[in-house]
């Protein structure tokens, strides 16, 4: 199943795609695709709805973010080989954890902002997933009975804040609208794999991320089973599993994001995403 | 004033003390002390109520985190200069930020587990501050007008998580019951200069951190203006200055907590936190 949220920022309602694409209006069944919602027998029991008995949503409403009330937004890095080369660091020895600040979480679609003083802003396409049930000490067997649906995410990244401004990579991640997630959340059942599944970006339509999860260094059953020794995951955190290569940064010379690009970014059946870049507030 | 909010685990009420020390029921003026209830003019508007007229709370219930559904949950690393010396690490040319998992919050009382696999779990007194005002490129002379109030912290860390587990110190900062928030939320007016506060913290009855907040190396709205270039702050986020000399790491030998041992810590005008360590679920 393919949930999602539609209107205006703050004031999303859930829905769902049906058969033909059509989106339909979940507001009767759930109050937001958030928190416990997202828990297995929640999502079963909107998957059971028959699309066709839900109010059919027409126009074409601004979708947001996937999930609502994200209590963590947490990301890999250099979780694909040649994205590690390409930054010119080593593969990490177990997963490197970092987080963006949630407040910089946005739908798929929406605007992305450069920060003031910003010379070095990054796109990232990455696999998300979203966790549906609470996970401390899990194996890595039992992991992805903790993953409540996948999502694309753009994990927009500002190097030099990322870098160069006293360690930690959050200060360069975490500027407002360097998170779009969404535009769908899918259910692992119409995922498959999530070992298999294809990845790119461009921008200004020009290809420049072109990857596949096979080649992802730690699976995301090893991220979850990793996570989940040093902090408690709850339902509606929110995971990036690292990006491909293609950055910015790793192009002679750097090529970095400037106010009027278009950036379109996808992730094998989970939908895509398309941000106009622009100047800051 | 001082609020607070008590109650079991996750159904906190709201409350304030009286000029006695009585706790005082706040639930039918305000939902939560969270998000836009900590706006200046709704904390005004509860300073402004007679606690006389308020029901007291009798007995001695649980004292939960002095505000609920925080957003982001950041930390200054390396603030204090006899600190950074003894972790043998040089003071920072800007604040080094980083994030604790917001599901480690309990509250300032509340039992901390040492998570599995720990060797080194360890203890941090620092003075927190709550963001009552959206925060986003403000400059260092408005900044403190963006705090809703102040409160006691205790950073507790893991230290090979932290550092020795591929880089990023969420790790070692993240796991449950790491971040005691309270137990109260002291607001700007009684706490007076921020930049002028006694704080210390005992293990089992011996005095191990006993510093000022005098010695911080960033002020308060230092950080505020600084990680409001890098990421909007916004009601409800919560945000620890560091920590002074005397951590379990900065000891030769090394000493970290154990199952049975009790922190006492406490900032002048915020109050004492009381935590007994125990061992992992």
């Amino acid at each position: 199943m393919k949930f999602l949220r539609y209107g205006p920022a703050g004031a999303e309602k859930p829905g769902m795609l049906d058969a033909s694409g059509g989106l339909r209006d979940l507001s009767a069944h759930v109050m937001d695709l958030a928190g416990i919602s997202l828990l297995p027998q929640s999502l079963a029991a909107l998957a059971a709805l028959d699309p066709e008995d839900l109010p059919l949503v027409h126009g074409t409403p601004r979708i947001g973010p996937c999930v609502g009330a994200v209590g963590k937004f947490l990301a890999i890095g250099l979780n694909y080989a040649d994205h590690a080369a390409e930054a010119g660091m080593d593969l990490p020895q177990e997963p490197i954890v970092f987080s963006k600040a949630t407040s910089c979480i946005v739908g798929p679609n929406d605007d992305v902002e450069i920060p003031r003083g910003s010379t070095a802003t990054d796109w990232e396409v990455e696999l998300g997933f979203v966790i549906g049930k609470k996970a401390k000490y899990v194996t890595e067997a039992e992991a992805l009975n903790h993953v409540a649906g996948y999502c694309v995410i753009n994990d927009v990244s500002e190097r030099d804040f990322q870098i160069r401004r006293s360690g930690q990579w959050i200060k360069g991640k975490s500027a407002d609208t360097f998170g779009p997630i969404g535009p769908w959340l899918v259910t692992p059942d119409e995922v498959g794999d999530p070992q298999d599944l294809a990845l790119y970006l461009d921008v200004n339509g020009v290809r420049r991320q072109d990857g596949t999860t096979r080649t992802m260094h730690f699976t995301v059953a090893q991220i979850i089973a990793h996570l989940s020794q040093f902090m408690t995951l709850h339902p509606g955190d929110v995971i990036a599993t690292g990006t491909p290569p293609g950055v910015g940064m790793g192009m002679k010379p750097p090529l970095y994001l400037k106010a009027g690009d278009v950036m379109e970014l996808g992730v094998a059946g989970l939908g895509v995403q398309r941000q106009q870049v622009r100047g800051s507030d």
